[in-house]
């Protein structure tokens, strides 16, 4: 058995992940717009003793409103109602850094990680969808470097605000009337090319000192900004042998960065479809394509790819698409919906089908054992240090995952049995981090 | 009697809103980090069937860390957790205009709202302190009449955005497949002078449509916007007679917005100290008085005037202040101020005594039965539609407001003795608002 701890996140959305989740008769459909919903959610990813639940995020509609369930809860206030709910779980919420202040972002996240004793997590995203620069006052997307560029200092701004109030500022000396210690509390008079910041944080240190940074893009921009700063990274890998050669490009990147490979855990992400008879969990796998509305569908894709699809014939293959390199939206979820056209030589409507579960992310079909034979053998090989389980459908596909498939990777000695921490970066195997303005601590970001 | 209703809002501040609450042997001064004490505080109000519980906000720290406590949690992810412990109350947060995006806090407020069931509640300021402008990368707080404009178009956007999902649109067909509408789904097209956003926002009509308006200040700009937009109106003020002035100024504003007086609730801030007699009151009081740091409050004092007073002698009168015209930061709140330490011609550590309850808000000492007919006899003549509760300690001084106080109100039939309605707009006696795109109805907004 590896050394190597094995970790599990619940990747939650509305009534499931496929597509047409919310019409099948597993799931009801009105509970999307019910927090007590997300909340058992949390309460059964907590039962399994995963590491924690995570919600994705856009900062617009999509091509979701006629055919598809989308957000009705924005991710910090779900998670902060789901804290409370829970004890153990962790709590990872996307945010933008395209269209925030790193001020009010730092806070919020400082706020979860209070209010829920040390589970708060930041997936980082940059918001690579043209619709959503339309609600910001841009004609079109910001550029993909810029917006990374934009991500970095932002995040240097974050982490240098979470660090301004050391762990032992607060001092609550009601003889003396000290509340706070002011040489523990830092202004970081941050001036940068975007921000200017001056400090502190308008928050204590929180429990753990600062949220699990997570991070999702996986173009040459978004593995580079992983390992500089993500913990915890979700990716879309279609097989065992591109799942090892992401594992090895992202880990490689650390020493760059004076990180090593614990620091940051891979996570692919698996739609399951769970039943006691791989025949079974196939056929359940149909049911769910057949409830794929293609207009739907084409909508969907020409919004991965950044190309309008929607007049498009659905038995043809698709048409050529650029480079990535002209791509200014998500690059790397792009290449691999490209690729997979190309490689499997998929007309439209075969294309919709393998994506419906997942968007790009493997969808399993089979038996718990089979799904968890997977599951060690992508660990074992180097492709993962965990999972990013997206249920097609809730609460069903969670339930099932975590009563029928945790049992076995326990039994196997691969996932813990009982949680040995209190906080998310416990969790994930991480050191807890001190402040960069503590005594005796060099400062930690250029 | 008066066929007016009668509102209580508890301000809810850390350990209570004296600035010596946290040393008080009455509190426990770490509680303020504490989410299961501010749900506690949401429980105790909604025992007493009070119409809301409030938080204020500043996006700095101020003068605070040494002597005071300091707002751990951001009031929106705040609410979101006491929200799931409670039913009823209303939930009240302050946001910022000046520092955030209108598509942004549009979408928490309606997520705080969909998970509340529909008691959401926006304390919308425009940020008055030079502290927050560092953090935001001015060199100076913007313009008092900027911020106020920028208001003007940001609550604009935001209502457009709570208007672009009708309350229909969610149609949930599972058999043709259509989740919503998209002819009851509309695109906002805003384009104005600082805002451009396309919509609509990513969440569907909450239950309440929007949420409840406040607002808080109190100064011209502050009066015409709030008597454009606001619902409820949280107010400082000292005699009688002033708050009737304030309450005729504010409803007389309204005719010209197309509203009628029940269409705004005015609230005077009210800090109680309440004992079995008056005598055992004002001993209480002078306890928590007795407890103040001069020099902190040197600092307070400083920072609500806008004028630097730290090494001013605490035995002189006030230094010569400027006009209000000339101030940048809040403006009612410097008059306030202003006006009480040159009409009752204090030193400037007797104004700090009298402002170490409330920053300027109202404290009473006194039997239950006291301040029952102080709210009675400001409530019968017209100086308030109800009052902005703000307990000096907590949570023994929400408790004792609670049993105490609210049960004479109930029996001299002045306030409810249960909840007849199941959103916060409801509480306040409004009419459910439409959305603007709704067919039939024409556009609210210029």
């Amino acid at each position: 058995m590896s050394r190597r701890t094995f970790h599990l996140n619940a990747f939650l959305m509305g009534v499931g992940h496929h597509e047409a989740a919310w019409r099948h008769p597993r799931t009801e459909a009105r509970r999307v717009l019910d927090v007590a919903h997300f909340q058992e959610l949390g309460r059964i990813a907590e039962r399994g003793k995963l590491d924690s639940v995570f919600f994705a995020d856009g900062l617009a509609v999509g091509p979701q409103i006629k055919r598809n369930t989308l957000a009705v809860f924005e991710p910090v206030t779900l998670l902060s109602a789901i804290a409370t709910a829970t004890e153990r779980i962790g709590l990872i919420a996307t945010a933008s850094t395209t269209y925030n202040e790193p001020f009010n972002l730092a806070r919020i996240f400082a706020s979860l990680d209070h209010l829920s004793g040390g589970r708060a997590g930041w997936n980082i995203v940059t918001s690579g969808n043209e619709q959503e620069a339309f609600n910001f006052g841009y004609d079109a997307i910001p550029e993909h470097a810029r917006r990374y560029e934009r991500a970095q200092e932002f995040v240097d701004v974050a982490i240098q605000l979470w660090d301004s109030w050391e762990s032992d500022a607060i001092v609550l000396d009601e003889q003396t009337g000290v509340f706070a210690d002011p040489d523990r509390v830092h202004t970081i008079d941050y001036a940068g090319e975007r921000f200017r910041v001056r400090g502190p944080l308008n928050s204590p240190r929180s429990p753990q000192g600062r949220p699990l940074l997570v991070q999702a893009g996986s173009s040459e921009s978004g593995k580079d900004f992983a390992a500089r700063h993500a913990e915890a990274v979700f990716t879309a890998q279609r097989t065992l042998e591109e799942g090892q050669r992401f594992y090895r490009d992202l880990k490689s990147r650390l020493p760059k960065y004076g990180r090593s490979a614990d620091e940051l855990k891979v996570l692919p992400g698996l739609v399951p479809f769970i039943a006691d008879t791989a025949e079974e969990a196939r056929a359940l796998e149909q049911e769910f394509t057949d409830l794929i509305s293609p207009d739907y569908a084409l909508r969907q894709l020409s919004g991965l790819l950044g190309v309008d699809l929607t007049a498009h014939a659905l038995d043809a293959p698709l048409p050529p698409l650029p480079e990535e390199s002209e791509i200014e939206g998500g690059k790397s979820r792009f290449t691999l919906v490209k690729e997979l056209a190309e490689h499997e030589q998929l007309t439209v409507r075969q294309l919709i089908g393998k994506l419906g579960g997942g968007r790009g992310h493997r969808t399993f079909a089979g038996t718990p054992e089979q799904i968890a034979d997977e599951l060690q053998t992508w660990f074992e090989n180097d492709a993962a240090d965990g999972f990013n389980i997206m249920p097609p459908y809730l609460p069903g596909g969670l339930t099932d995952f975590v009563d029928r498939v945790v049992p076995i990777l326990q039994e196997r000695g691969l996932f813990r049995t009982e949680y040995t921490a209190t906080t998310l970066r416990g969790h994930y195997g991480l050191e807890p981090v001190e402040s960069q303005f503590a005594q005796g601590v060099t400062r930690a970001t250029a």
